[in-house]
């Protein structure tokens, strides 16, 4: 016994030493889907909280964590350690159990692959998230399919998209929290991507300008403006952040609309360790708007 | 210039988008000396702080942040991501502009070296430490050579080899922080590599035990333990760390000694988070530490 | 309006200014109770969340905190701005809107009545507080009357108090979170009062030294342990503390009886500062301990 | 010797409890001075380190901590707790030992002298403080008299006055520190004091409103923008503060006049708690900036 806990600990699976967390382990997929929208294979990656694979009828809430411009399905788990934090924050109870998926909204650049979370001309991508990739995720991964089981956050363009689908699925959503957002297109960028206006690039800038997170709240009905007040909000972006302008903008947005919105800055700028620590507050504060 | 700007973003180098990180930039140099005393080239990786290839009369403190008994010289940098905490925090000015050191005190499992800090029968690394790799070290990256800008931490074993150091070397280290502290061999461990007697397991279990942190303290006479308050102590270990007791018996030594010592015990294992985490205690504790 | 506005502002009733603090507004009650078991009128302090007054059907949960030796039932409120905390952290969300019960075990010290919460000859205090203040304030304020929505803390004393109730009464709390905690009576202390041995603060030494807390779980059957493991456990003692090390030992007897407990040692000694920032850390740990 | 401790515990005086914090105590003394400038006598409270009366050649930095519009002199110590922070970061050296000096810039509301930091007419203040104040404070209490080792801080109103002070006297300080803070009147307040244009309120509120912090920032010189770079910046206010979008424009101000200038939003409103909560930011920053 002894020698297969020092084989353990020698190996290198040193979470095995917490007594918080022993058998069964969480851990991360990596899998793909055929998108009839898109007329293509998406990769996506799921972490499975360690209960998953022993208590066989449960059923998680789950949250959609939505990379950056730069990132893939893979960037949360691979570069920002998300399992980790997820790990330390379940064992202590200060997050709940739950099912954690990302999808790959695009991909490195040079793939002529850079398309974002918005519809735009060729990428339905708003589209197959609603129509194709939940239903999916949620009938594999015994996911409680509800409104209140079910949150989204993400950085830069993705935390642009997490407010985007949370605004206009409100229904869907009982939480949003945008690291750094891509709320906007900062007014140094219109035009910047120097290529072609039918580029990936362009395309893709045209359609964050088209959808402009305060915007939306600023032109909002007294319906939409109902509707929004049914999810919980947090904006959290660093001081040394470019994109901090848009952010403010879309707190006061918010805040003169009376919709309840966290916001916080904090010290740093658009950095991984910036969303890296941001998990720390976005998984508490998602676990209890889970509904129970 | 926008171009650029985008093109900078679009292409990974997050950090670039921070204001207060201009060029130049910090970053970690992979390098090897010859050890005479090793008989072998031993690997390390150093951090340069972002002033350190301009302002080129400068001299700056260093840290000599110690590895895990699976980890090596780029385990700090590649797998904890130390860079991206020490980014943060230089450029707040919660941490001084510093020179991080890591060397390579083993490697990983079945090359057959696992050997630790500790001199041990065929393995005089503490002789190598201080009598090759410091001075080396310290002429070669403008390091300010004195006891009062010099700390020493380190992870699980290499958080009792800084200890230890500390102790022996008290004229050396103005500050030692311990995170996760292998601080003497658990009882379990005794005779736990199921190795023969000579095996480098073997042998760098003995050599712990034989290093005890608490026993040192206890055993000490009062000339030792003044050269003992003559350091900055703080011990850092999780709830659930199988190492928590050894890292208490090390505390409660300390404090019946009256040599001041900082303890924190926060939520955790013996894991990656919690080290990556102890950074944002560590950096500035070992700046304020260092003389001016 | 903004003339009112102003005038509030100027007034001093700063947290008006806050947009997610409207009327109504939470407050604290101070009243009492005659004891027949005590023979005697015994004063508590009782705070009533924000939506108590309007809610006019809605049941809260309840937290008793129990204040130190020096303390009496407005401590928690009046010299540790309890309240100030529970705004906030109820506001965010953080922490559920709960009563918090603080009930008076003693006094000033020079009114010869030194008592504490344990029962002693002449002072059944644990049966009054079971037997007749639980049932009276939980009949009185609206209180869901059970173990999922019952916790108990304490500070120093009263931290000793929380745990001890919660070890012979685990049928009543779903959580107990323990700040500097009296868990035994130091060895110094022995005889330290230096009054007869009827005197009440012998009484009180002789009362705590009888209800070790690790005793307790040293010396607990099978099914005793199963019971405490139905309590979900915090103890949070700073480094400097002079009860450190039997808050240690509480924690080593919790872990090796395999009965999970959460365990922090944060800086400070035995202080206002420490009791009044420990409930950013109890306040959310028992919301999310209590039931829905 | 047993039964000093004892009696020390029980009498109250908790802190004594700490290894760290021995004889001598840090205290708090409440004094006052005649001021020429204004014509009469100005209150004043000064916390002086536990090292001020045995180190009786040791020189100190300073901190100027001002209090908001409905405070005096006290409130930063009796209402804000300060000197519990500053006993226990000084204690772990998160911060220097330091005098830390609250002026009275007014009184409370119907006293009819509501009058704030700033000239305006009959209430020459802002001359008082730099003409009388800081000369005096700095040859009584054994303060280094320069800017290295000089900061200032404050709340709301004392937030505002802080930032203004560090503006227009640039070569005075080394560091400010704004929470919550009136950087400028907002637009709902003009003319919101309902009385007659001479009134304490209107002219106090005609002060703020001229001397706009953000305002001052954008219409300086080259020269000025020099001297602002001299001076560390700090702006810290909550996310449900009234004062939130004032906060904003000073930042935004001084990022695009590029002078550095950290800023956070934490949870909270125009609260006690938020004041004493930020001192445990504001503390060490001040520290780090002091020269040695």
């Amino acid at each position: 016994m002894r020698k297969i806990f020092v084989a353990l600990w020698l190996s290198g699976t040193v979470a095995c030493a917490s007594a918080q967390l022993p058998f069964p382990w969480n851990r991360v997929v990596n899998d793909s889907l055929y998108s009839e929208t898109l007329g293509a294979w998406r990769d996506y990656s799921v972490y499975l909280p360690r209960t998953f694979e022993v208590d066989t009828l449960r059923q998680y809430p789950v949250l959609y964590l939505l990379h950056g411009l730069n990132g893939t399905n893979t960037a949360w788990f691979e570069i920002l350690n998300a399992q980790d934090v997820l790990d330390q924050l379940t064992a202590s109870a200060e997050a709940k159990e739950m099912v954690v998926v990302s999808p790959n909204a695009g991909g490195k650049i040079g793939d002529g692959n850079i398309n974002g979370y918005l519809n735009m001309p060729g990428w339905q991508y708003e589209d197959f998230f609603f129509n194709e990739f939940v239903p999916y995720i949620e009938g594999k991964y015994r996911i409680i399919p509800d409104k209140q089981h079910r949150a989204i956050a993400g950085l830069s363009m993705g935390g642009g998209g997490a407010t985007s689908y949370a605004q206009r699925h409100a229904d869907m959503f009982c939480a949003a929290y945008a690291m750094s957002a891509l709320m906007d297109l900062p007014t140094d960028y219109e035009n910047a991507s120097g290529d072609k206006d039918d580029s990936p690039l362009s395309l893709l800038f045209s359609s964050v300008k088209a959808n402009g997170c305060a915007k939306y709240v600023e032109e909002a009905d007294e319906k939409t403006l109902d509707d929004l007040r049914s999810v919980q909000w947090f904006v959290d972006c660093g001081d040394d952040d470019f994109l901090l302008d848009c952010n403010i903008s879309f707190f006061q947005a918010m805040r003169n609309a009376r919709i309840p919105c966290q916001f916080r800055v904090r010290d740093g700028g658009h950095t991984s360790e910036y969303w890296h620590s941001a998990l720390y507050t976005c998984l508490p504060f998602v676990s209890r708007c889970f509904g129970n």
